[in-house]
């Protein structure tokens, strides 16, 4: 047994230490109880799907990363995102499963890219999305800002913007201006705009054949501005056909909803340079910017698509979902130094036994803490105080609780704060409401 | 786009609706926050890992069951179970962890063995262990039998009793009765006990070559009586050499820390007759019965180890560890009609507007009981009253609030509750309080 294999991981996935961790796992929690605070229920579908079934619509790039093998007879891959599970999800137990349906799925997905800086083989995604059976009320787009703006709030990031466009909007807009067989080209430029600037946006179209004239009309539209209610009168006034219209009506309907719903209009801005992905979004399109920190790129997205699953069924499944990339936000905030403010919501304690003598009074203290409810270790050892106390402070404690022949006789606990330094000895019957 | 992939999921592979779904995640929070409030941090680790790092250990049966694949010039493998990453972790980041190392992980496993009733290829595993860097306080083996009697309290499926037993002390004992060179057949034949019988449990001991008084030592000695202290005093009066006498003293601290930490002397039974797994476990060995329930096998289970991390590290690392096979349990316990009790923790609401009218208002009520921290979904739609209320009734909401035209001049909401059908209107500052 001397021949030791050397532990590691494969490179492109990621484990944290315990501190991080802690931080990784708050967020989580945040992120899911706000998702349920909405309404939204959870589903859990396998990591391993039948190839056949996972990759029915799949091509091309995503195809050429998926996780794909054969296990005995079947061809089996690792879902890739959260997307198309949902979509074989609903088609699979339309029968059983109540419209609108709101669900919230965090797992992980797999893509076995080249591993590079900022990209994981193995990611968490947190996806909220509710899907209609034949129709869904423009007010669930609206439902969505609110929801992204309070995820961002409980994350405690900083100030941040959702930004809402509507593809109508873009498509209605540049059909109007004889752009419409190229659509999908001006869409993905101005998509880049936040990446590759204004000159490069002019030349990329102009590569694509729009003239001087439509550069200068695409360039006047994106820059509307001012407030969210200027930008709508402002839309309005334009006179570009029938789909600008409705487009322009749904964006309308969704910032005013969401304002009803108590999104901070702050938070909340109309923006008409963002498009989102080219095929799939149909409607609303959502991205979000921690102000500050542009260069992250939109850290929660989304948006409204006309047809779920039509690889696997003929009913109509319309939907607007949001999605937040959680392996990669965390490692920009670890990155920028940022997982300070990111809040602790309970205090810990580690009770200290000083001798072993003192164990049997240590185990009903910490039976006492733990019966209200706050987390409690304790250190079984006979090392001494100092390694006691260096113990409780590197297990990230808030409290460590020593316990000594003094405080056994006096039935006290001596509580000493590890943030402060502060040291107190407290009666034991109080000891858990002076912790809370 | 009329050929459609029919939707499904591999054979052995679960996946819930939202109402299972949503007691599974309730399950799991309970275990999550019952580790948690023992002091355990989490970790996640990788669900792939390079071949030769994962299975460094793994022989035989095991290493079938994986699901290991190429993926261009990396072998790699699904994890089978959490043990091996927690070793392979351990001893990886040895340097910046503090020991003892307590953590818990809840996570999915793989084994890509023939589906058959109550077997999973993916299941979820909630595992907590404690590793002690050279030495690991046995006291720390007590503190597990509180952690299994807790998460069972809060799961709340009824009586349950967590049987203990040292391994030291079996082995003690048939080495004192001439059967030292078979520890291993008598342990595998004895842990059989409640899966085959008294009768086949003779048979296959007299196979093995026990003659008939050793036969007869074993019977008397797996069948010592009477509560935990008479069980420990009939063990002290057998003289059956050291490694006996150790584990009889270990299991007597293990009963009394575990008394003095709060756990119920009725939930805890020492029995002489579990062995658990053959090779692993050196010391304390745990199962967990739902009485009423035997069929149901050991629903929590672990035990003491010598050395966690040989295969990667020359460290010694000793441990102690349970685990809970989540997705097993919930099956059996579906099967068994046994979901009821699973305690819901929280109340739900939905608000239904009457018409499209009282959007507005509607989105304010919402905004409202959200703020309070309640869950709350609105039904966005024209339909039918009645197709209002049945969305609320099978979304398994606790309230519907429905908002016609006079609660919107009155400034109230009506709240129904769902499961007694009574009905109320309530102004609209005092719902939130209301719900709760």
């Amino acid at each position: 047994m001397s021949e030791k294999t050397t532990p590691r991981i494969l490179q492109g996935f990621s484990e944290l230490l315990p501190q991080d961790q802690f931080i990784f796992d708050t967020l989580m929690e945040k992120i899911k109880n706000t998702y349920k605070k909405y309404g939204f229920c959870s589903i859990d579908t396998p990591t391993l799907e039948l190839s056949e079934v996972l990759l029915a619509k799949a091509g091309g790039e995503t195809e050429k990363q998926i996780y794909r093998f054969m296990h005995y007879d079947n061809d089996l891959s690792m879902r890739f995102d959260l997307t198309v599970p949902l979509a074989r999800y609903v088609a699979q137990h339309n029968q059983d499963l109540v419209f609108p349906f709101k669900r919230y799925q965090i797992g992980k997905s797999y893509r076995g890219e080249r591993p590079q800086k900022g990209r994981f083989r193995e990611f968490y995604q947190c996806d909220a999305d509710v899907i209609g059976s034949e129709t869904l009320d423009i007010n669930y787009d609206a439902e969505m800002v609110c929801l992204i703006s309070d995820v961002m709030k409980t994350l405690n990031l900083g100030d941040f913007r959702v930004r809402i466009n509507n593809r109508k909007i873009l498509s209605g807009f540049f059909g109007s201006i004889g752009l419409g067989d190229r659509i999908t080209d001006v869409l993905r430029i101005i998509d880049k705009l936040d990446k590759i600037g204004l000159d490069k946006v002019k030349s990329e179209l102009s590569e694509k054949g729009a003239d001087e004239k439509q550069i200068e009309k695409i360039l006047e539209f994106i820059s509307i501005s001012g407030d969210n209610k200027a930008k709508i009168s402002a839309l309005k006034k334009l006179n570009a056909g029938e789909l600008f219209s409705v487009g322009v009506e749904e964006l309308e309907t969704v910032v005013t909803t969401a304002n009803n719903l108590g999104a901070d209009e702050s938070n909340i801005s109309i923006d008409l340079s963002i498009a989102r992905g080219l095929d799939y979004y149909t409607g609303t399109v959502y991205e979000t910017t921690l102000i500050g920190h542009e260069n992250f790129g939109s850290v929660c997205s989304g948006g409204r698509y006309d047809n779920l699953a039509s690889y696997y069924t003929d009913k109509v499944l319309p939907g607007v979902g949001i999605s937040i990339g959680l392996t990669r936000l965390f490692s920009l905030l670890k990155e920028n130094d940022m997982l300070g403010s990111v809040t602790k919501e309970e205090k810990t304690a580690v009770v200290l036994p000083m001798d072993s003598e003192r164990f049997g009074y240590a185990a009903k203290v910490v039976s006492r803490i733990r019966e209200s409810g706050i987390s409690c270790d304790i250190f079984w050892s006979d090392k001494s105080g100092k390694a006691k106390f260096k113990y409780a402070s590197r297990t990230g404690a808030d409290f460590a609780l020593a316990i000594g022949e003094t405080e056994e006789t006096n039935n006290t606990v001596t509580v000493k704060n590890l943030a402060t330094g502060e040291q107190q000895e407290v009666a034991l019957d109080s000891v858990a409401d002076y912790l809370k």
